[in-house]
């Protein structure tokens, strides 16, 4: 049994876990390691945030999930080096585990433009404490707007601006009209809810930028029709506690909210920079590390990086996109040529993605789809949206529970999970004024 | 408007919910105030503690559940002194609101008898962020005990000391024994999760000791059969962060176990403790308020105070327990009492509990019963539990969510919420340390 043949999963998100999932029957000894014991499904964290979803109900515990894959063991651990010469991974606790080979799936972390200032002020999406924290912002800017007494505060409480107009961006802003539209209807006595200001900002001249042209502005038609303001073509230039600053065509301006949301880049992982460092390979736009062919890192073939932080090159030349399907299918190929190698083969054939489409939400039967070659909008999105994403929830009991949940959503615009939590709740209730980031809530 | 009779409550638990719920149709400007925006289902709090639930499925917003109340207006706020000659109410961002009458059901707090210290290694089960940090040491300490190659180290991570043998300790650690017996089996390699050691620490001479002494017995046999131990008679005496001391007939004994929980002492919320001191209000064992038979406090007779910490006799003159029936029916009593002082009544007729019996759950058909005049044990006891406790959850889309949940659980004994969140996560995967806890975190 020792001398098989080692691979070590670094993350358990889409890359890794299908990687793992792929070498169930593998003569080999599978490591997983995470620094969280759960696998989280990202593309609905969105719906943690905006409180139509818990935490649990997207997760999925890694253990259970590969608990009969008896050549496999799943470890808590947090990789910040790497000594590829030495076939060796060292954790933080001071722990180190040897690989055969290495599959590195550590994803991306968000990214503030060279102004780590802002991420105090507005929470991105990149975990479920991020996700809780942003929950917390929104339903608390609510909350101080029925105590305050001054107008231009209760506006400031009730401008909502969303920085990035991609899929993340585009999702939360169509919650967050429909949460001030109906889910909150009649609950307040101060104000109406429906004043919310719900603002898009983005640097690209339109929403969705990476999908057709016409699916974009199907997207921000429906937006409008939640209420929600796109302002595109616009670099943000300032975040701080009161609002963000930005400049467009029209110059510089001053956007009055006490809540800023972070839906614009993303950078490699801690780890992916690390690797990249020490085994030098080159990196592209937003530091991605680029791979060859089969995935593996230049001078180092029993490395392969797989998901969001890898650099390949797609059909058209430019890299494929940071999303759940590019993650899978690469974490499936890598396992699959890891076992090829064990297998003796010398050749690899390279990998190649097959794009399945693109689909995103904005609202109730407010969608835009681009797939199987065709592109759609409204109702049949949604539902091709709504499918495919129950499809793809890990455990069936987590697909019962969002069934559940979303069909009560739907029945009654309620949202099952509106709660202000966290270590900040306490403070910021103290004090009535905006949830400030701590560095140890948010994590990567 | 201005001049209706004003209403305030502060807590949105189960007495200041049910007794907003009584004053709907009431001639009075009724304000909910409490520090959170939701009601928490507190008896299905250790579930959340133990992986079954996420704390969304037992919380319900409490202004939806109030949103058609249209006399009453809710506030988040935290309620920190009164002026109670000026029927002034102090919150802690420095506003006031003024009533006519007051209800106070700001609920018990953990108490350590007077050990504070004690607080950072055994966390309580008082709060979201309690419970999630309880669940947080149970699973990181089966986690870290994968990791680690010492046995005695590995014995110490495995081994959970539960401070308190009543309803929550027994609960806790009936659940703790499912988790080991059945939740986490075969997902290990190191160990087998069944030699995880569950003992629970009581100085009462049985679990449960305000049950009749047969049901004690069963419950005790019960925890048995799951694995756990128990040590009746024992008072701790120091905990830290490797274990727990206590004294006993035997003489002082020592614990290594990195996870120690605390289901023992409670003590009014600090607001209960400001309101006895600033109206000189008596108080009695564990600090419990004393309060006229009409539930009001002597000398203040529009201020009421219901549930947890008021010190009300029962039948046989020993006080109430700080059960979620006392406060619903004193929160509902005491709306009853004002609306009929502002009919005009002079005679209030004392408060009155009709108790519903109690019910104690240890696992799967393990729970005891002494209700409807019958005490009995087993499957009947956990049905009528489960019966119950469906029932009472305030929003009908939690039923229906626990229930699948609980169905699923019941199918596979797999828990849906196991997640290892929070502020403290990266701290402890860092350095495989026990989680410490911080004041912040945790609130009262």
């Amino acid at each position: 049994m020792e001398s098989r043949h080692r691979v070590v999963i670094l993350g358990g998100g889409f890359g890794g876990l299908y990687a793992a999932k792929a070498l169930r029957n593998a003569p080999a000894g599978v490591t997983l390691i995470d620094r969280r014991n759960f696998h989280l499904f990202q593309p609905l964290l969105y719906q943690v945030a905006t409180g139509s979803l818990s935490p649990g109900e997207i997760a999925a515990p890694l253990r259970s999930v590969l608990r009969n894959q008896k050549n496999t063991t799943v470890l808590l651990g947090d990789a910040v080096d790497i000594e590829p010469g030495a076939n060796r991974v060292l954790l933080r606790d001071g722990g180190a585990v040897e690989y055969d080979s290495l599959i590195v799936a550590t994803g991306s972390q968000s990214a503030y433009f060279g102004h780590d200032s802002w991420r105090e002020w507005a929470p991105s999406l990149k975990s479920v404490e991020e996700a809780t924290a942003v929950r917390h912002k929104i339903l608390f800017a609510f909350e101080a707007a029925e105590r305050t007494e001054g107008p231009a505060e209760r506006i400031a409480w009730l401008t909502f601006a969303i920085v990035g107009g991609g899929a993340t961006g585009v999702e939360l802003a169509g919650a967050l009209g429909e949460i001030a539209r109906r889910t909150l209807k009649d609950e307040f006595r101060k104000f109406r809810p429906e004043e919310a200001r719900i603002i898009v900002l983005d640097s690209a001249p339109r929403v969705l930028s990476s999908y057709p042209e016409d699916l974009s502005h199907k997207a921000e038609q429906q937006l409008i029709d939640l209420g929600v303001r796109v302002r595109t073509g616009v670099r943000v230039v300032g975040v701080d506690a009161e609002g963000v600053d930005f400049e467009g065509p029209a110059g510089k301006e001053r956007l009055a909210a006490k809540t800023v949301l972070w839906a614009a880049g993303v950078a490699p992982s801690r780890f992916g920079q690390v690797l990249a460092e020490r085994t030098g390979a080159p990196t592209g736009p937003r530091g991605k590390i680029a791979v060859n062919p089969d995935l593996t890192l230049p001078g180092y073939p029993n490395i392969y990086v797989v998901g969001d932080q890898a650099l390949i090159p797609g059909k058209g030349g430019e890299a494929l996109p940071g999303v759940a399907q590019v993650a899978i299918q690469g974490g499936g190929y890598a396992a699959r040529a890891v076992l090829k190698r064990i297998g003796g083969a010398r050749e690899i054939e390279p990998f190649h993605y097959r794009s399945k489409g693109d689909l995103a939400v904005i609202g109730r039967a407010k969608a835009v789809a681009d797939i199987w070659g065709l592109k759609f909008s409204g109702l049949a999105a949604w539902l091709v949206w709504l499918f495919v994403h129950l499809m793809y929830i890990v455990e069936f009991q987590n697909r019962v529970l969002i069934f559940v949940q979303w069909g009560f959503e739907y029945l009654t615009w309620s949202r099952g999970a509106r709660l202000i939590t966290g270590a900040a709740a306490t403070d910021t209730i103290g004090g009535l004024k905006p949830m400030k980031n701590r560095e140890a809530d948010l994590g990567e």
